[in-house]
Order: C-alpha cells, then structure tokens, then sequence
C-alpha cells in the first residue's frame, strides 16, 4: 500500500483549507505572536502544519497500516512483571518519536512543536484510518505529557511568562521530556472492578506518611496503556459523607501521578505496582488493556485533597473528542474498504457497487463519516478555544480590558459549545463505527467474515468505542440532562430558539435552509415533549403553567434519579435527535459559505429526515409500559 | 452449568403445548396413522416430541453450551488432507449420535425416528442456544440424509408404499445409514470465486465419460461442513443459452452428489476431491468452512441435466428456516446473558437492569425473539405442510378424491405461505442476532469486549448470519419481487386486503386489533407507493389507470434489473415492513386463541409501531437522488 491519508482526503482537505479558522487558534496557540521561535504569521503557522500533516499522512498509510494485520495478530502478554513490544509495534512507535510528533502540541520551550490541538485531533483520524489500536495508544504520549502541564498549570506548579506566554518551569517537566523522547508514555486509571461509569463507588484510596508523602492503594483495570511508567490514579482520600447519596463519594476522590517504576541506573527497573494482567480483547490489540495493583504506592497529589474528580473532567472532553476522531478513522477505513471492494466484485452483469443495495450502504456511509468530521473538527475547535483563552486569562500579564473581557467572551461561549458537541459525537461516532464496521463485512460478503480482507478486524476494533471513555448510554444521559437542564434554566432561550425555527422552516426562500430549522423543530419538540413529561412525573399541575415559570418549581426538592425516569427511558433517542440536528446545522454554516457543501447537506438531510422523525415518534408514543415496570420492580425489590 | 434449555423457556413452552397444530403435522407424517409401528395417536406421537425435546434440552444445556468457549477456541486445520476433529467437539458429536438424534426425521424403516420436521426446528434453536457452530455442523447430518430422501424421491428412484407411506426402496439408502450411524455427513457445494449471491456465474462443470459415468471439475468455496464425505455439487452441464442474460445461465447447471472419498478395507481413505484449505473466520469455530477442488472426480447425476438449480431451491427454504432457528437460538442466549449480568450488576445505587436504558434493551432483545419465533414456528409448519402433502399426493396410492383435493389446497397455500415468511425471517433473524449479540457486549460494558464473559463470541458467532445462506440483501430482493408481483398478478386481492386493513384498523373495538391493521396499513400503503414509482418509471401514464389493469401492460417486455431500480433501493426497509407486519397478525392469531399472548403483542406493536412508520417514511421521501446518479453512472460506464 503506498499513499497518503492525509492528501487523498477531500473533505478532511476542505476542513484543513477552507473549514477551520485557523486565526483564531494560530494567535492564541502562539500568544498572538508574542512568542519566540514560532511562526510569524497564521499562514506560515498553517504551512507548517500542512507540512505536518502530510508527513504522519504518508507515514500511516505506508508504515501503519499495510501492517495492521501483522499488529492484530500480535496479542500482548505480561513477562516477568514488564510487557514486551511486538517488534511491528515497536518499530511503528519508533517512526512516530522520529517524526518528533511524541512532542506535537507541546510548547516549543519544553521541546515540542506547539501545534494547536485541533491539528492533533486530525492527525488523530489518519492514524486511527490505519489503526485504531496504534492511535489509541500513540494519544497516551503527547496526550498525556499535555496532561501533565495542564495539570500543572491549574494547581499552579508553573511559571508562565505573563507577556510571550512561555513555560519557564513546570512541574513534571523530567517525566514530560521523557515522553517526548520516546521513552515513557502515561495513562489515566479510573475504572475499578465494582465501579465502571459509576465513579462514586471507587474504593482505591490514598493515604499519607508522617512526612507527608502519599500513598495509593487499590487495584484499577481496564487501563488503556496502562503497562507505561506513569499513572495518573484516581483515589480515595475522604470518606463519603452520606452512604445514601451516590454523587458524594465523588467529592472525596484525589487525583495522584504515580510512577510504576523507577528506572535504575544499570537499566532495570524498581517496580512500584505490579501489573496482574493484560485483558484478552476482542480486537484492539495493539493498544494494551492492562489490570494493575498499587500497594502503598508512592504517589504525587495533584492539586488539592478531594479534587480528584474535578481534574478528571479537565481532560474528559479532550479524551472523548479523541475517541470522536478515532471512530471517523475507523469509518473512513471501512467505508474505503467497502468502496474499494465493491467497485471490483462483479454480480449479475454489474459491480455490485452499482446495486442499488450496496450504493446505497456506501452513499449512507460517506454521509454519515461526512457528518462526524464536521461535529468532530467544531468540538475540537471549541475546546481547544475556550482551554486556550482560560490559559491566557488565568497568565498573560499584558491584556488591555477589551482583550480580557473578549477572551472571557469566548471561554463563556466555547466552553458550553465543547460540552455540547461531545457526548453527541461520542455517542454517534461510535455508534457507527460499529455500524460501519459491520457494513462493510456485509459488503463483502463471504469473504468478509474470514480474515483475509481485513474487515472483520475493523469490527473487532469498532466494539470497544461505545464502551471506553464513558458508555454510549453515559453520552445520552450527559446530552440529556444537560439538554434538558439548559432548557429549564434559561426558558426564554428555548422559546426563542423555537420561534426562530418555526419562522425559518416555513419563510426562508432557500430549501435547504427549510429543511435544516424543520429538522430543529423536531428536536425542539422532542425535548419540550420530554420536559412536559418530566414535569408531569414530578410536579402535578405544572404543565399548564408558561415554560417560563417552571424553573424555581421545578429545580426545587430534584431527585435525579426519579424525576429524570421518562427523559433517561428516551436519553439515546434524543442524543440521535441532537446529533441529526447539530450536524444538519453545521453544514448549513458550510454551505453558506462554501456553495460546493450544499451537496453534503442535501445528502445529510435525506439520511437525517426520516431518522429524527422516527426518533420523535418513539418519544412521542413509546416507554410508559416499560416505566411502570421499572416502577413496580422499584417497589417491590431492595435497592443494590 | 446445569439445566434445560428446552425447560426453561416459557414461549417455546408455549408453542409445543398450545401454538402447534401437531394434529396436521402428525397425520401428515404418520399418513394418517397407516404406517406401522408409529404411535397410535396424536397424543401419544407429541409425548414421544416432548420426551426427545426435554433429553435434547438437557443434553445441550449440560454437555454443550458449558464447553462453547473450549470449541470456539479449537480451530480446525487440514492435515495430510484430512480434518482431524478436536476432542470437545468429537465428545458433542458422539453424544449427538449416542441420542440418535441423527434420524429424528428420518422415516422408521430407514432407521430413524420419523419425527416432524418442525421438531427438528425447535431442537434446532436449543442446539443454537448452546453453540451455534455444533448447530450448524448438526444440521449438515440429518438434514443431508433427508436431502437424499427428498432427492431420490423427487427424481424417482425411491419405492413407496401407496397405502403405509413407507419407504420400500431408496437411491441413497447406504449413505443415509452411515449418517444416522454418525460416520458420515453431507453438505452442499454451491459458491465459486467469482460466483456468491450470482449463482448463474457458477463455471465447475460436469462431464460424462464414455460409459455415461459423470465427473465433476471446479472449485467450490465456503463450504459449510465441507470436510465430509457427501457433497451435493452444482456444476454446469450446459452452456449458457445468451451471454447476455444472467438468468439463463440458471438453466444449464445440474446436481451431483460426489463422495470425497471412499473409505478403504483398512480404514484408509482414498480421495476424489482435495480440500485446499479450512477458512480462518471471525467466529463459528465448531462448524468448518472448507474450500473444495474437484478434478474429474466420480459424480452422480441427480435428476435430470439442467435441473440442478430446481434441484437446490427444494431444499433452500429449509436451510434458511434453519438459520432462523439459529439466529433466535443465538438471541436467546445473548438475552439471557445480558440479563443475567445486568441482574447482579449494581450501578448508582441499583442494579443495572433497573436503568432504564438497559430495561429498554433487556425488553426489546425479548420482544424481538417473540417475534422472531412465531414467523420461524409458522414458517417452518408451512415447508412441512406442503412438503409432505406434496409427497402423499405423488405417491399416496389410497386417497379419496375429497382427500386429494384437501391435499391439493394444502400444498397451494402453505407453500406460498413458507415463501413469504421464509426471506423475512431470515433477514430479520440475522439482523437481529447480530445487533442483540452487540447489545449483550453493551450491556456487559468493559468486560463484554474481553473473552471472559462469552459476549465477544456471540457477536462473532453472530456475523454470518446476514451472509450465508443468501445473504440479507438477496432475502430483501426476494421478498420484495414476490410482494410486489404477488400484488400484480392478483391486484383484487390487494385492493380487498387493503380494504379489510382500513375497515378494521377504524372499527374494530379491540384496540389492540385496530393497531395490527393500522400496521399492516402501512405496509400496504408501501407496496403501492412502491409499485406505482416502478410503473411510473416503466410506463408514463400507467400510474393514472386502475390498478387492475395494470397487469397486462405491465407484466411485458419486462427488465428485471432496471424496472425494479426504486424498490431494488428500498427493499430492505419494505421488507423490515413486512417482518413487522407479519409478526403482528401472527401475534394477534395467537392473541385471539389465547388471551395471556395479548400482552407479547402489546409489547410488539410498541416496538414495531415506531419502526414501520420509519421505514415507509424512507420509502416515501427518499432514495431518487441516488437512483439518478446510479443511472448516470450506468450511462457511462462498461458492464462488468
């Protein structure tokens, strides 16, 4: 296989041209250029990613993926307490630290190329195109040595330069070079055998020597890369106050940087954990799943005793936009793989790629990866945005007032941007990857189900993203809760919003722009609907109150987990709605002002039309019979 | 682990005791009590089922379903030419034969237990439960010795008793007795390199020597148990009439069955055909896949030249029952997993199964299988009914004129009923296996993409359900091209159906029967948008005559693979239509016999409500934009 993944990409290229507003991220990524050593203007900054870009194009799809197979095929093994690299692994991550890309969005004065994040992300699609398990554990370097000085950042362990914005000193700077070397890589250990998307049941715990040094305790599994040198662990270091409420425990969770071991000075290493196994996957096997046990582990507290969760959340939308662009890889691996295929089996007198069938499977595939990258590049954007100009809020020393209240401005309003857009492209990234997957070993038929194409292997890959990084059903209920939430809090917004619609779908004189508000109306009505039926449930006699009124009755006396019943029943089919709908938005923006993307967005409505009306429809009609059980059973069984 | 499968399921339960006609099914089969050594009685014959069910559900609970995992991981390999057995999967086999469980449908005097082939459906879905590759390979035992019964009658090589129904003499007696004595088995060898779903591209032919002797040439691919010794081979005996025509090449095939090898004196075996190699699939591990060369190897003409492809559709509505039963079998055991796990799994406070998210799936998977098991118990009595008085009307030498002629009226509609159900439940069985084994993965979040639980295997298992045996995009085609001539050639029926649907869906006073017709309302409002775009693309002005005198004008000059474009494109969401449909009535039948299913049809119309209002609104709104670029492309480019 020879090419490059990068280049051969049309809409991947529409983005990186004409899609992204480079400006903005270039002048806060380089402090308005106020930085030494960086480019001196967006177009060179744009050059050089361009560059980059096409350099990790070239190497995935010649030195990643014709090997993926052989990758797939090298399963992971604990041996004598370390874990071997398969020497195809090996070398693949070799390519990747020479390429210097380790240190991609690192400051240039800790060594690194200062990239904006957004170009991280993208690059992040091209290595999952060629697989999925060598991109996942590539996230675990830079992403992680990123962490590390965000980390640091926040608790305040480094020194920023108030006027270029440099990093004079950071905290984990040794563990940091390290990475970009090639030498270590980190990972994040949350998950424990009895607490899976239910962080607050957590049981590792921290505790301190006589001379204050922590320790953790505890056994984690389900570790992305969690055979590496640095750990950042998840633990227990206050009692939860009330055993009854299950979102206490989460204020008493710490977060700790523990090393595993210690390098010595002959090469060996001092273990301080020890890994108990590597999970047998399904697929994924490039990317080690590992299960380890600290014990009185020497362990770093990152910011302050209870903090723990409230760090995690820093990087939780970062690792799921991550598994957002991941999935776009994988579909895009399918898609071509299918297309490919199709174009040269020939069936009845014609490829089967002109059976009605099958174009349609791929016409829907490419519309939907189509969807994805654009929900993925807006919700990397944004959170790149509002992380950036909170930085330059908290460091530079030399904004004039305007400058600080428009980078509050932004923060305010990339922030909420990010925290929507995530969990719908999580959700229905992976929800497709799956899909996509899967058609695609339909598409081949016989030979699809055996090894030899390489399509049952994206299948295998696929099943893991509607698992890691918060279930597909944690993604539906954070999109819900806030959806609904957002709606309650600011009422007038909702109806606004509606009335706009309303106009729109039946005035605008341009069609597609008609179709794109009718499609919001639906959403609208679904989550109006789910509100009416919330309040119903909860407040009898509310629904003939103006939306506007219901706020101070309704946040009143909240039990989340009853008064949500019916939304939560409906929260997967809402966070479609909520996708179908912000993606139909965001390539009407496009279409605005790139007339060529009108094409998308009419291939994107025909697909989302008839799905959010079926989607509104079982919102409408569906689940009473299913809650009244739920309801019995709560009446007649103890609780877990 | 330790109990029966056949026991403990409540709706099978309900079909063996309450929702089978075995009255029918035993007269057919013990022609009408005149055969000898049968049971004496209706009664007594469904003791005899119930006795052999309750030692099947046992056997495969017990002996079966707890060494899954050990067969999963045994792959078969050829060696020295041979495929050696791996010891779990011989152990399985032998107790198989232990039970005689190879004869069950097999008539008395051959040896076998001449039990009704509905029977052999419903052991069919017990096997599957357990494993559903020691299913497969099971079926390729009896079903083939039956294949040989059914065969050797057909081309009229079998002696029949006209007053018993007894088998005097038949064509393939020795092999049939190898098979029941588990030494043997067959298979069939359709697929070429170049020829899947296009069967008239096959190109292995047969030949005869000078003394009439046949000889079979080719090479023949994913051949489900094709490391046996009897093959029924499809080869071309005569060219193909035009080039031109994809469908004459149909004519020119003929069947053949080819022993692989002769078995010698000394126990040696001496081979006719080599088998070149075992795939490596993604799952079905117990059941090998093998590809095949014949070189001029001794074969038996079966029938006459040229009947080969009449020959292979006798028989292909069974195996695609049988995959059905497969599928729910393997939708059984990912519901009942899913369940057990979401039980005992605690969550915020409760157990998971009480999330409604998850209840929502847990209901669904139940709901569907209910579904799925009364079109494969109703589809696989309508291939028995017809089937066998079929057989007693070519041979039966003792039939009353009114006895004839009831036969007669049995064969016209229950073979029209099997099919019509046969493509449906096929293709929703395999899309249902394979999206329930993906929501047991789901529901077991991280520990379902490990292989502890078992879950990643289902899935595995799951993925060839929608390939093999005419993969879901030939069961659509299929039963869309029946469903819409079926509508031509008979437009009055169509137009008094569609009255009836309307009359009843706005009058009735059970409400539950005004949602079947409400449903089957949309499903008929389908097919007419349906035909009407494919006349108006066939014929300007047809869509403005009655729909009675369609036909005529209609039906000429006919090209099926451009006419049909639109509902080509749409097949598979008017046949989920269909499904949905005929799930419903078949619920409501069972509904009006028996008040306690009223509430399976409740939940089914919940789920299938929603899902046929999509799927017509599909239909309805979308589809032309890919036609027109799919005739572009036709206007440009070369046929294959």
């Amino acid at each position: 296989m020879s090419g490059n993944f990068f280049k051969d990409n049309k809409d991947l290229q529409f983005y990186f041209e004409r899609g992204i507003d480079w400006a903005t991220l270039v002048e806060l990524t380089e402090h308005r250029f106020r930085c030494p050593g960086g480019p001196a203007s967006v177009t060179e900054a744009v050059d050089l990613y361009r560059d980059i870009a096409e350099l990790v194009g070239g190497y995935v799809a010649e030195e990643i993926a014709p090997y993926a197979s052989e990758i797939d095929r090298q399963e992971m093994h604990v041996v004598e307490g370390d874990v071997a690299f398969p020497p195809r692994l090996k070398r693949v991550f070799d390519g990747i630290r020479d390429m210097e890309v380790h240190g991609l969005c690192v400051p240039r004065e800790l060594g690194g190329m200062n990239a904006p994040l957004v170009l991280y992300f993208l690059l992040a699609e091209l290595f999952a195109r060629a697989d999925v398990s060598v991109m996942t554990h590539h996230s675990f370097h830079g992403g992680m040595a990123m962490a590390m000085l965000v980390f640091s950042l926040r608790e305040g362990t480094s020194r920023v330069n108030g006027e270029t914005g440099e990093i004079e000193e950071t905290r984990f700077r040794g563990a940091m070079e390290e990475i970009l070397r090639g030498e270590a890589w980190g990972c994040m250990d949350i998950t424990e055998p009895d607490a899976g998307s239910d962080m607050a049941a957590l049981r590792a715990y921290g505790e301190q020597g006589d001379g204050g040094q922590w320790y953790v305790t505890g056994q984690k599994i389900f570790i992305t890369s969690g055979h590496g040198k640095y750990h950042f662990v998840i633990a227990r270091t206050e009692p939860a106050a009330s055993p009854d409420d299950p979102f206490a425990g989460l204020k008493g969770l710490s977060m700790f940087l523990v090393p595993t071991y210690t390098t010595n000075a002959d090469g060996s290493k001092t273990w301080h954990a020890t890994i108990d196994r590597i999970e047998e996957k399904l697929g994924h096997h490039g990317s080690v799943t590992a299960q380890i046990s600290f014990e009185r582990s020497p362990a770093y507290l990152i910011g302050e005793r209870g903090e723990g969760f409230s760090y995690m959340l820093t990087l939780m939308n970062n690792a799921r936009l991550g598994v957002g662009f991941e999935c776009i890889g994988l579909c895009e691996a399918a898609w071509r793989m299918a297309s490919a295929y199709a174009a040269q089996r020939p069936s009845m007198g014609k490829m089967i790629d002109q059976h009605e069938m099958i174009a349609d499977i791929l016409d829907g595939m490419q519309t939907d990866i189509q969807a994805l990258r654009a929900l993925c590049v807006e919700g990397a954007y944004h959170e790149e945005v509002h992380q950036k100009a909170a930085l330059a809020l908290k460091f530079a020393t030399v904004l004039r007032p305007d400058e600080r209240s428009e980078l509050e401005g932004l923060v305010r309003k990339h922030k909420a941007e990010a925290r929507r857009l995530t969990p719908l492209l999580k959700f229905y990234g992976a929800e497709r990857a799956v899909s996509m997957a899967q058609q695609c070993i339909q598409v081949h038929g016989g030979v699809g189900y055996t090894t030899e194409y390489g399509a049952e292997k994206l299948l295998r890959d696929a099943m893991v993203m509607p698992i890691y990084e918060g279930t597909s059903q944690i993604q539906a209920l954070m999109a819900m809760k806030d959806t609904l939430m957002g709606a309650l809090q600011r009422p007038a917004d909702f109806v606004r919003e509606q009335a706009e619609a309303r106009w729109l779908s039946a005035t605008s004189s341009d069609d597609l722009e008609r179709r794109v508000f009718r499609l919001r109306l639906l959403r609208l009505r679904a989550v109006q609907h789910l509100l009416v039926r919330t309040a119903g449930d909860k407040v009898k006699g509310l629904k003939d109150l103006p939306l506007t009124a219901w706020p101070q009755r309704f946040l009143k006396d909240w039990n989340p987990k009853k008064d949500f019943a019916f939304a939560m029943l409906h929260a997967a089919r809402l966070t479609q709605l909520l996708f179908d709908d912000a993606a139909a938005g965001l390539l009407w923006q496009q279409a605005q002002r790139h007339p060529d993307r009108r094409e998308v967005l009419g291939r994107w409505l025909e697909r989302a039309e008839p799905r959010a009306r079926f989607c509104l429809d079982e919102i409408l009609h569906t689940g009473d019979r299913l809650l009244a059980k739920l309801r019995h059973n709560e009446g007649s069984a103890p609780n877990a």
